[in-house]
């Protein structure tokens, strides 16, 4: 990424210290014409605070109208264009059960169904089994061997399962193995490449043993695999900017995202109060920090415009938490837009606020979405934040003589 | 570059003249939470009668975050992708010194150091001689000959002097000699292609001369040279824009800036004043001027809040004589922000107006960064000025049919 070799450039080390807060899905719409969305609808004075004292304006997490999915919403905060790195579903399934994947591994994800005698498909997820029958059908498929690859099945829940085979020389340019109808059989898996075909033979050997532990255990008595995925070989946030950075959050999919560019993941235990008290805990060790906020998000693909309301104040009750430790910058922003009204994630441009002692007032009192508009940031792709943080934070030298 | 080819298809000819004011670190910050920036506390009321009539917004010089030198911010400016077109350091040295540099010459940057009797380094700079002997030891270096090269040998000042090779076939891939350390000697320099080889062995053929009629001149006893740079290939404006420019600048490196883009360059005298007057003595001659003024810089670097009001308010002073030329378009602006409380370039976007009778109204009636805010402009890249300056002036045709 031509960005990326400009900041290497212009990199310079010092001991500032920067706070990437996610809200996750903060952005939202007002309930009803003339109305105000749920973070204009909270109570917070001390982001309001921050913005008084701050920059303010709004993230385009990819294009204009583009509605993003966790992965590309955070890895434009985190400084990388969305549209050139890409996560395969299979990874992404993976690091939502937390699964630590590596260079040398290629991901799917797997659905049990229903065969008939024939083979053929009659359940494409297998009457939606239990998580415990999941689990345990799983188990049944750890014990298969496949030469030459290490295999990982690891279970998600109901009829929904993760593949990881881990080997060299390993491509993922295999074809999806569900047929996507009823009345089929499972497609064979063929590469279209040298190490594609590694896989493939693969995956045919794995299915066909899953068929043998598997039988009589109708319904579950199949699988078909997806998303084949190689884990992305994207630079770590050390190599591009010279930080050292940590995640703290709760859920496993940002923990795995944030360790996808190379940041340290620690625990930081199941609440917004232990993740502050993480935060005091490695302050000293490390200068970046990205913090994850769930409950703003799933609140608003609850459509619970209430409860992401509160939630949001909640968040608010922290920043003065945060602003004690004295980072020299404070971003909080969100990934994308959940509005509760539309119980999703969407494309609206997402509010955010900068705070540094070198920013330029723009007169905004308030961390809202209408007033974001008047905002000294304007509306900027997401994956320029972090260029401005690293300018808030000394850390970039002039470009050109 | 695919925009300069769009604009070379849409251009059309007409009488109608551009003139494009930098005022050079323009932007601003305020000196504590709450105050001014600069330019909002300058007394501007001519700048604000052109942004009362015409549009405002800021530009943002390369990318979001990333602060300029004067080379970058000045393409920007003249509608040149900065981050496509690079002008290298000896070529920015040899800029800055009026030393005219053309097609065939590879410039350098030279610096004086000490060497001891095994020709290790024991001063990198040469314990800073005066400007003086920096002139006297250039003297000396003037007299070496290489073969096949024409050279060209100019002091800067103290340990700082300039080389220019010319010639057929001379690359600029060459290492610095400077080994960046004391007690190590000078580097050889090597080509990376052959072009490249064919400078490499006439600087050290420069070198070891050097080293010989500087011998006995301790401390100024060998010399270092690094940031080999080509006179890049850059369209000029008449063939981009089809128009015929006049750079009016005091200062050398602005002037070189103009000339790498194919402008003329006039005699401007050495105040403002005298650059007004140089103005209208031009004025039936060309039909885009370029208006270079140092010291909002100058004293933006020198952390002098005051002072750069001041330099404001002097300039102020000075639209009513340039609109009394009756140009069709007056763009006034800087290369990038220097806030005086940073006392340095900064990546802050900086304010723009553009008068024309063809503005559409934004109702911004002062000149101001927080009021640039809600300008008609927007915030954009800064190379985007020169289209909109040519469509304003009736200068382009429209896009398809």
């Amino acid at each position: 990424m031509k960005m990326h070799q400009l900041l290497r450039d212009l990199r310079e080390k010092n001991d500032t210290k920067i706070v990437l807060l996610v809200a996750d899905g903060l952005g939202g719409l007002p309930e009803e014409l003339g109305g105000k969305t749920e973070l204009e609808s909270a109570r917070t004075p001390n982001l309001d605070a921050c913005v008084r004292e701050g920059v303010c304006g709004h993230t385009i997490p990819v294009l204009p109208g583009i509605t993003p999915g966790s992965g590309p919403g955070h890895l434009g905060l985190f400084g990388y264009d969305p549209l050139e790195y890409r996560i395969g579903r299979g990874i992404l399934e993976a690091l939502g059960i937390n699964f630590q994947v590596g260079a040398r591994d290629v991901a799917a994800r797997g659905n049990f169904c229903t065969v008939d005698v024939k083979g053929l498909i009659s359940d494409r997820r297998a009457g939606r089994p239990s998580t415990e029958r999941c689990v345990a059908m799983c188990q049944k498929l750890q014990t298969i061997k496949v030469p030459g690859v290490e295999l990982f099945v690891e279970p998600v829940r109901e009829h929904r399962f993760v593949v990881v085979m881990r080997g060299d020389n390993l491509g993922d340019k295999v074809n999806d193995t569900d047929p996507q109808q009823i009345g089929a059989a499972p497609l064979a898996a063929v590469g279209e490449d040298a190490h594609s075909q590694n896989t493939a033979k693969a995956v045919n050997a794995f299915v066909q043993q899953a068929g043998s532990v598997l039988k009589g255990e109708t319904p579950t008595n199949m699988v078909t695999l997806r998303g084949f995925a190689r884990y992305p070989a994207i630079e770590t946030m050390k190599d591009v900017y010279g930080l050292h950075p940590v995640c703290i959050a709760v859920y496993p999919m940002y923990k795995g995202l944030a360790r996808l560019v190379g940041m340290d993941v620690v625990d930081a235990g199941s609440t917004l109060s232990d993740q502050i008290e993480t935060l005091k805990d490695v302050w000293a060790k490390y200068d970046f920090f990205f913090l994850h906020y769930k409950y703003t998000d799933s609140t608003g693909e609850d459509g619970n415009f209430e409860a992401k309301v509160e939630m949001i104040e909640r968040l608010d009750a922290e920043i003065p938490k945060i602003r004690g430790l004295n980072p020299d910058v404070l971003i909080v922003t969100g990934d994308h837009s959940t509005p509760s009204k539309l119980k999703s994630h969407s494309w609206h441009p997402v509010p955010v606020l900068l705070w540094a002692e070198t920013c330029r007032p723009d007169g905004v009192v308030e961390f809202g979405e209408s007033y974001c508009l008047r905002g000294g940031l304007g509306q900027f792709p997401a994956m320029y934040l972090m260029p401005l943080a690293m300018a808030h934070a000394g850390r970039l030298g002039k470009y050109g003589a």
